[in-house]
């Protein structure tokens, strides 16, 4: 029946999009190998996931002179008689991976495949399946807390903005107020990155379900500003203090963020010791020495700071948990000496290291690791 | 300070794909014709919209052969010597519509423009703007509620699910229950239609403080089943009347959907009179005639219905509302057959028209005309 309502019922835009798409269901299921992506449309036959935790693209493109998948690593396809073009991918590693078509040099997001913000642009998207018996970023037979898109005003930034509330099982339900982790996307990613990339929602029903971490509220705010502390601190706060039942106070507040998100929580968290007790920096760390187009420069304040109230930090943040994506995280350096200027300083934290770069699964597993410290 | 971070910080994939990417920022926003596109992600500079509703697009395609922009029309671009290639489009209609690049024919979504999931795949889109005047669809300063994603478990359809919930504003602090519209997207489309596409939120939050809707619960399910009476009967239903506060009576319960979703509502909502006391058909009607795929053989059986308890229908049904998108929306003739049925019958409804076509300019000035008429 669906196929019915499909075919009559679309708008004329759609009928020749389908006819020109390059991932339409051509074959029957059965007689394909593998799988279907599980972040395939649902219509779409490709890309699929063969065994190995390799994808096989095939692209529909009999009038393209090149084709290439830009996974990180890009990958030619080979066109074969029928004017289809096709690639296996090496092994990937489990869990989300960012991807690209590129038709004749022209890089674009694939129909077939869900779109997501990245890169500061919308791509495509494939998720390697985590190993039997990971269930830890799975949806699950548990209680499930919900996501709530929230629209504000900023006058900090003078516009519209949205934030991505995750609101815990119960939450509708209980009287009792809860704590609440802030927690920021990395650079060309926006408010959406943490709930469709990161799984959050997932990854928190999971954890509380096992009694692992404690029923929290999770604010995911638009990071892309040039006044973040002010926007966490005069905006994003007061809005969800008013509008959630939250225990309002730094012991029941944590700050976390990846890569730029890192950044943002290192230079939000540390002069604003009496907002947050605990803070998380994911695949990031200070600027190291001066960019080119900035940056770093100003990173020795946060240190005088750290230096001239060493004891107050030590006591007060009851958890500076720093985690990296294994030394192919493209932070790993900066990070490295940031922590040395820690050690040299006298200043406590915790590290926490997983292989997988600069990626989304290293995320993932970042929050799944820090969630269970926050509000003990 | 946003531009090192999104340097310096991007996975790899990402620098790759920013490079070769087609409508990056290039030159001085100032220098430029008209302005960015609103959906435009936040760094592209093309597509613009210029003066009479046009759209200007421009993609850097050095190596491609040809070069097109499918809006339902085809625009063919044209190549320039720094192998940018570019269109002007025809005056478009205010609002929504999808569109698909085209590179040496294959057909691809923009990663410079926000993606939707329509036409079965992920579409990009642009927004013509509204005349002077009309704010009925834009943000405002009013209150606002939230759309909230709610997973659960159908057992129907033997899968986990997604509704996308809208709550008026008020809803978290106030005790009071509300009455609910069940609201559907078209073929090709999903959950997420309503509230991306269709600006549900900012609708209703514009109505309702207006004074013009009642506060209402809207509730966005994915209607891609093959099963949709039971997925909302047994499923949707009852997973709102159990986790919302909501009114659970028929007087306080509206179905609605477009295209696809019109004939869900016809099909699950004459047979239910006892559920629902409003009902919403928007640029929908039965198949008048059998199709090749099936569908429009059973559609007997429903006028059997409404012959054999006219009065109750005609009674009962607190609005029977259709609507269309003038004579060039596909789904005019089915609708035309159907309504002359009901006029033999002595069947009630109300009929709406608004030029536009099958689009979803068209649904949504159906929310905006079809919302104030409910729970009054």
């Amino acid at each position: 029946m669906n196929r019915i309502f499909t075919f009559l019922l679309l708008q004329s835009v759609c009928l020749g999009a389908l006819l020109a798409q390059p991932n339409r269901r051509t074959q029957d299921e059965s007689t394909l190998p593998g799988k279907r992506s599980e972040l395939n449309v649902r219509n779409a036959t490709y890309p699929r996931l063969l065994p190995g935790n390799r994808i096989e693209f095939k692209i529909k493109a009999p009038d393209a002179q090149k084709v290439q998948i830009d996974l990180g690593r890009k990958y030619d396809l080979v066109r074969n008689t029928n004017g289809e073009w096709s690639c296996i991918t090496d092994s990937l590693t489990q869990g989300f991976h960012y991807y690209f078509l590129i038709i004749d040099g022209v890089s674009v997001a694939d129909p077939a495949s869900e779109s997501f913000y990245g890169c500061s642009m919308m791509a495509s998207g494939v998720e390697i399946p985590y190993p039997d018996g990971d269930t830890r970023f799975h949806i699950a037979d548990v209680p499930h807390g919900d996501i709530r898109i929230k629209r504000y005003f900023s006058k900090t930034a003078n516009s519209w903005r949205r934030m991505f509330v995750y609101c815990p099982p119960g939450y509708d339900t209980s009287t009792q107020s809860y704590p609440v982790l802030y927690l920021q996307h990395g650079g060309g990613e926006d408010e959406r990155g943490w709930s469709n990339q990161g799984r959050t929602d997932i990854i928190m029903d999971n954890l509380i379900a096992k009694g692992k971490a404690e029923p929290m509220i999770i604010v995911m705010t638009d990071g892309n500003t040039n006044d973040f502390e002010n926007e966490l601190l005069k905006e994003c706060i007061p809005f969800i203090e008013k509008n959630f039942r939250v225990k309002a106070n730094r012991n029941n507040r944590a700050l976390a963020g990846l890569s730029m998100g890192g950044i943002q929580t290192l230079n939000a968290g540390i002069p604003n010791l009496d907002y947050f007790a605990y803070l998380g920096v994911f695949s990031s760390g200070w600027w190291a020495n001066p960019t080119p187009f900035g940056g770093g420069n100003d990173t020795e304040k946060y240190y005088k700071m750290l230096q001239n109230k060493k004891d107050d930090y030590n006591t007060k943040l009851k958890q500076f948990w720093i985690s990296m994506g294994g030394k192919e995280d493209i932070a790993y350096n900066n990070c490295q000496i940031m922590m040395k200027r820690f050690d040299q300083i006298g200043i406590k934290y915790t590290y926490f290291e997983t292989p997988g770069g600069h990626t989304w699964p290293v995320w993932r597993e970042s929050l799944y690791q820090f969630a269970p410290l926050l509000f003990k």
